[in-house]
């Protein structure tokens, strides 16, 4: 498994829904901010604690956490961050090889505002992540990976775009799976018809929550948007919070509950470790209600602490599953 | 309420007793590293979370959560991680000026291995905090304080011994209580003579833990150790885990319970947050049980969470002690 994204590290705060109405941002959203925008957040928000992440970084340590052979492709500086970045990734067992940036931006880091109710509200400066380009792809693993995994997200900075439409083109030469997760509403909107047009026509497999695809489809019911992807041959883990998640491709329709959680702290990265349980599953070929089941599980482990990547023995949990 | 200490970032990751072995470093210790072995330690450590620490740091925050007025003086590098630090400290409404230094070491990083018994152990490395001296000490802030907290560890650099001489100094002339935590065991053995000579004559405070005290004294019994201490015209808070704690001074031994905690999570910031609660008190000047409370109380609250820095409203849960 080989995952492509905007490497970032979290910096986590608790505040309140007043805090996010002061920013003038939606609840649940991941905004893109320049480096002043994100100092002076910074500098108003509460004591916080930084954990490595980045979408596609989280998920591919969770599936190295399940125990899968994993790599991930992501720009950071040859700075603090970007060292905490690196330990921790290649601390849980994923092969990290993307040269660090030795000039630019500093390693991007996502300001994560936790309110009471769980929710997470994000406010990102890329930094080192806009320099990613398609010179950090190195064709041979991406032939070597079974599944290749990318984030929505790198549509943002172009030259990140033109890395992942290399190592798409490269993954699909090579026969191998291409999976993408839509990773916000917002971004669908500003990337509609570059995403309507991947998911048609150049991957296999879709990750996306409810906003996400109705807003690709423009739609307002889910039920529309089910039936629309329904028309493209890809297999579609379609996520729904707490009533879990729908897996469907052109001859199936899959209803996956999601894993009760004893208490829900924060749902940073659910998206990403339920991608995480069903790539693990799909990439060893077992059937989608089980790809679902490890992707349900592994998200309830993620919602139940602080941060976006694993504290629990994942693979432990997932033999519950697998027996 | 004035704290100076060692301005640090912790880098805390899960590790089991066999790594604490395999550095061969004894379990719930602190030792000094240099940037090499810190590096080295760093690479074989798990996945980890930085947060802001620093022993009399973390005491200093946790006065300011409890609706203190605080200030800290510490030394951090202009880099990522002194950003930390500077920010969330100053988030939580402490007052913090102390130059950044611009060049020389970076901020200095407490590696904190947290075993499944909750325990913790650490590798220090100081960074910029050696860099820390005399011209920092803002004699006006001191003498504005009511109470100075000066940690044990400030005798390991040179320049911040010279410090903590020169702040005791100024706050004995202006009439203000001085307190002192002894900070470790083994800073206790490499700085015995100067310790006894602090607590003898020239303190009005001293917190330790048991293995503190009977190491300043090297006696065996806790009692014996007590005897010594009472000697002196001095209040000593001692504490004893999950026994609590024991405030004497010449005239009265006031015993106080650990407050009960839940489920033990990281005993990392426990003596740091007891201090913090007592010296809430203290500097209100309430009576000695009621200090050792707050102490307590606080100090259950940061072993129930990863981390040295409150999370909980410590305000909120001393108004169930204080009416």
């Amino acid at each position: 498994m080989l995952g492509i994204g905007n490497a970032l590290v979290d910096v986590i705060s608790q505040e309140d829904d007043g805090f996010l109405a002061s920013l003038g941002v939606p609840k649940g959203s991941m905004t893109l901010v320049d480096e002043d925008v994100a100092t002076e957040v910074y500098d108003r928000m509460g004591p916080a604690i930084e954990i490595s992440g980045g979408s596609a970084a989280n998920t591919i340590v969770g599936v190295a956490a399940l125990g899968g052979t994993a790599q991930y492709i992501g720009k950071v500086r040859d700075d603090q961050l970007g060292e905490v970045f690196a330990h921790d990734i290649r601390a849980t067992g994923v092969l990290y090889e993307t040269p660090l940036a030795t000039a630019g931006p500093p390693t991007g880091r996502c300001l994560v505002m936790v309110t009471p109710d769980a929710q997470r509200t994000m406010q990102t400066y890329l930094g080192a992540s806009v320099h990613l380009g398609p010179g950090d792809v190195d064709p041979e693993a991406v032939r070597r990976a079974g599944v290749l995994y990318l984030e929505g997200y790198l549509f943002d900075p172009p030259e990140a775009q033109e890395a992942f439409r290399v190592a798409a083109g490269h993954a699909r030469e090579a026969g191998r799976s291409v999976s993408v997760t839509l990773s916000d509403s917002f971004c669908v909107e500003r990337h509609r018809a570059a995403f309507t047009d991947l998911v048609e026509h150049h991957v296999d497999l879709v990750f996306a929550n409810e906003a996400e695809i109705l807003a690709l489809y423009e739609v307002d019911r889910f039920e529309d948007a089910v039936a629309r992807i329904r028309d493209h041959g890809v297999v579609a883990a379609l996520t729904r919070s707490e009533r879990g998640s729908v897996v469907v491709t052109a001859d199936e329709v899959v209803e996956v509950p999601a894993h009760p959680v004893e208490e829900l702290v924060d749902t940073t990265g659910a998206g990403d470790l339920y991608a995480a349980g069903f790539l693990y599953g799909y990439s060893r070929g077992m059937d989608l209600a089980t790809c679902g089941a490890l992707g349900s599980l592994a998200a309830s482990e993620v919602i139940s602490h602080v941060g976006a990547r694993p504290e629990a023995d994942l693979r432990a949990l997932a033999a519950q599953i697998l027996g």
